[in-house]
């Protein structure tokens, strides 16, 4: 049996553990923390750091929910479960960096139980973490996959390949053909029957994600950059957006179910650009984004 | 029985008339021409006018395409007809103006033919245009929505009250609880029974956007602003991109359906932002757009 009071404790401690070592790295900002409630039930504490001086802005978001009709969007794999009762929590982060060098970052781990009045519940977790470079470094791929492979291993030695295999998956933008960015970890439906293993597990991630984000962010935070750095992460941000309010399934389903429209959005990114028909100029740093990072690619292999 | 060879006349001289009446109306820059065509058959001219003296971007699209499949959501009012062979062809645009004091205007005409092997086939028409202030103004209401009723009355009386209140119904954010503007015109499945008559109301709703939307552009364009009111268009176009990716219809089905993506697109602003939870101060300027004019009301209502 789930323990959720234990997956409250072991998420609202990552949530902190993680606003508090963003906060050491920006140095400048602070969080500002919103608690709320819902009235349909649960509630959550909304954390965003703005303007600071490394991040242009960073949100932490922690929530505990519960429903009387889990959505079909909630399980991939077993949409049969849509219409029970269910209990969801979850932490999300967004880190949108001022320098242009420094990539955007994404991390989720959640826990799902979907009641019935005459069985066990069933319950399952899913996470992941993922990488939006807008200029990109062989070192910092495979310092970022290394990373996920390294707090996965001890879960098993399956699981980087197939969920870094579903992160390429998951953040694509058919509509552009390309990835969102250079992958991860992506997972759902997670349930090796072990409670306290897979607790341990999504733990694990969400502290990887701080491992693997954090010397990057130490190794690109100062690298000098101009008005055409930013104009293309500008450009690139939308793109970001793009994805979150085109296909992604936690955006809709929050914007779509009543969420709390500040808590969902606060991914997207403060300050974002479009320009019709814009292409980098071939041979550019800004074109080999596409033609040498946004592919699908083992970065672990042996070079 | 419908002629396609004299929508397709209609539509692009409307095209042709609507880009040289914003281009004089800007002075500076000039649309760039796009012409394309679509494997799948069919193709279109995208205009796309960037940087100019008064609008930051402006875009009128036309195309005329043909498919195998027309999909549900072409017709809101007879999905039955999905999966038949079908023709579209329709104009659509979008203008951001550079100064906040200038709304940003959307208008759109479309016929649709679905076909049958052995039935007549079946056309309708549908179209609109609605106005999004950053900043409002009564008389521009008034001025905007007097136009709208002005184009559809000789095609009758009913025409401007249910395609204004179709208008409100269709330009909502629910996540926000907000209007996307102040609306104009909606409609869809439009089809008297008389094919020229609908042509010609369709123009005159195509050649009645020019007369609602110049006139406020020529009194707007050189209010003087700085900043601030910058600052408060760029996160009020955050929400045009939230309404076109999340919710609006064309948008995502051509998207969905494998349309030229930069043309779909040229409906984003050039500039956004968004910022975690903000508020417009009480009693000011950004806060009355919200408390008086992303109201549903009728504007042409005896004061």
């Amino acid at each position: 049996m789930p323990d959720i009071a234990e997956v409250e404790t072991t998420l609202t401690r990552l949530q902190d553990d993680i606003c508090a070592a963003l906060e050491k790295v920006d140095g400048k900002a602070r969080f500002r923390i919103d608690d709320w409630t819902r009235a349909e039930g649960g509630g959550g504490s909304t954390r965003v750091l703005a303007e600071g001086g490394v991040f242009e802005q960073a949100g932490v978001n922690f929530s505990h929910v519960h429903g009387r009709a889990l959505p079909p969007s909630a399980s991939a794999a077993r949409p049969q479960l849509a219409g029970r009762g269910f209990r969801a929590l979850g932490v999300s982060l967004v880190v949108h960096p001022r320098n242009p060098y420094v990539p955007t970052s994404h991390a989720n781990v959640r826990f799902f139980v979907a009641e019935h009045p005459d069985e066990e519940p069933i319950w399952w977790f899913g996470g992941g973490f993922d990488l939006t470079p807008y200029y990109g470094f062989d070192e910092d791929c495979i310092h970022w996959h290394g990373t996920a492979k390294a707090a996965c291993d001890p879960f098993g030695a399956d699981l980087y390949p197939r969920f870094k295999a579903w992160c390429d998956e998951y953040f694509f933008l058919p509509h552009r053909a390309e990835p969102r960015g250079v992958g991860g970890l992506f997972f759902d439906d997670h349930c090796s029957g072990d409670f306290g293993r897979d607790l341990a597990f999504i733990d694990a991630v969400g502290r990887g994600y701080l491992d693997a984000y954090l010397p990057i962010v130490e190794r690109r935070r100062d690298t000098p950059y101009g008005p055409r750095e930013r104009e293309f992460q500008c450009l690139r941000r939308g793109r970001y957006v793009e994805f979150n309010l085109v296909y992604d399934r936690g955006t809709l389903f929050g914007l779509q179910s009543g969420g709390r429209t500040e808590s969902i959005l606060m991914s997207l990114p403060p300050q974002v650009a479009w320009r019709y028909d814009w292409h980098a100029e071939p041979g550019s740093a800004e074109e080999r984004l596409l033609s040498h990072f946004l592919k699908p690619r083992d970065w672990l292999a042996p070079a």
